[in-house]
């Protein structure tokens, strides 16, 4: 029987390359979607193709998308990316680095691409409890967006099946998603979530999304194979 | 008191444009959004260019966002559109024109600008009645998005307000959309309605678009000032 294709959003960080193991592992097609959006941290991109490849994915679409027509975000605009916050500081609050609506403009391109290829899953690593604070992260969030995506497209309106959101990290740790991506056989050496990493994709060690990131390996009880600048991380 | 803005999404075709003047009627200061899709008809953006300037838009911004890396539509694709359907086929079944989750893609870049803004308003100009049939264009698809963007949002979980998507357009005829326009001083010799316009912004006067907006100019009794091929439109 011909695999079921899913599209699985993929920035090439550990969460959405976690969760497209997880697709692949699910039985799906996975068709990988990754969004240029103008990030500061466009080397990610580079990490994308190198999880799409290594992973297997069915088919890998990078789309434009210039976010920093709106800006807002230390992620779009000339705001600076917090560093050295305090674990209990990180997933307090809605950080700087929050990106206006992106998860719902990421999710429509999703859908779109879904449509046109006859799939009715879609793939986002969401993590609503190591999630740094974004609102589009959470369950009541997935759950409107399904029911969006039912009634408005033509596929949902035809009555013969149903989109799923499918958010296999969202109650997981980082440490779990670790775990999760390790036992299905995951090179997390691809993978970069740094918020702020140099042109050569080096990590810079002290944004959100590295502290997160190096704890998690550190409750896991692994190196982080990623590389990052001199000085930022204990050995 | 300074104008509250609102974000009005503007093809440059009849129903946005008159709905970027009942947002200016209703004392909004209309920031218009146009997305540069891919559309094969991508001369409608000179249209909605000259329409914005002629309104007063409090800003323009022209997104690009190419619909084409998904295919699916014959506005996006090599498909071909429909021409000289009769009135009751049209609005009949979705026609290959859909283009798969264009409207909520184009709403959720919307609700990206009005976050940024401090916008609590957005308008699109929807039309359930002589929509052609589009699921996307339907009041609980609306009500879906208002839902979603008020779940998904950094400003919209902040409860300070809620976000509207109003849909002035959406129970009216074209008829009624037209007389709307005309009564506000739309000059509607500025717009461009054609699915398949030549490079001249010439419209073609037998795709479902322009078909429509020819019927309503009929109804309200005055010719339509828009240019169209030779010998496809009665004089």
């Amino acid at each position: 029987m011909p695999q079921q294709p899913a599209v699985v959003l993929l920035s090439g960080g550990v969460d959405s390359t976690t969760t497209l193991a997880v697709a692949k592992a699910r039985g799906f097609a996975p068709h990988a979607l990754t969004v240029s959006y103008g990030q500061r941290h466009a080397v990610e991109l580079e990490a994308a193709r190198r999880v799409a490849a290594a992973l297997g994915a069915a088919a890998h679409k990078v789309v434009r998308l210039d976010l920093r027509a709106f800006g807002g975000s230390a992620l779009t605009a000339d705001i600076a990316v917090p560093k050295d916050r305090a674990p209990d500081e990180i997933g307090h609050g809605i950080p700087v680095t929050y990106v206006p609506a992106r998860n719902t403009i990421f999710l429509s391109l999703s859908l779109a691409w879904a449509e046109v290829l006859g799939a009715w899953d879609i793939f986002v690593g969401v993590n609503a409890l190591d999630y740094s604070g974004y609102p589009d992260c959470r369950p009541d969030y997935i759950a409107a967006f399904e029911r969006l995506a039912n009634l408005g497209t033509k596929a949902g309106v035809s009555g013969m099946r149903t989109f799923a959101v499918h958010t296999p990290l969202i109650r997981m740790t980082k440490r779990e998603i670790l775990r999760t991506g390790l036992g299905l056989g995951v090179d997390y050496a691809l993978t970069l979530s740094c918020y702020d990493p140099d042109d050569a994709g080096v990590a810079c060690g002290t944004c959100d999304a590295c502290l997160l990131r190096l704890k998690g390996f550190a409750e896991v009880g692994i190196a982080d194979p990623a590389p990052y600048r001199s000085g930022t991380v204990a050995e």
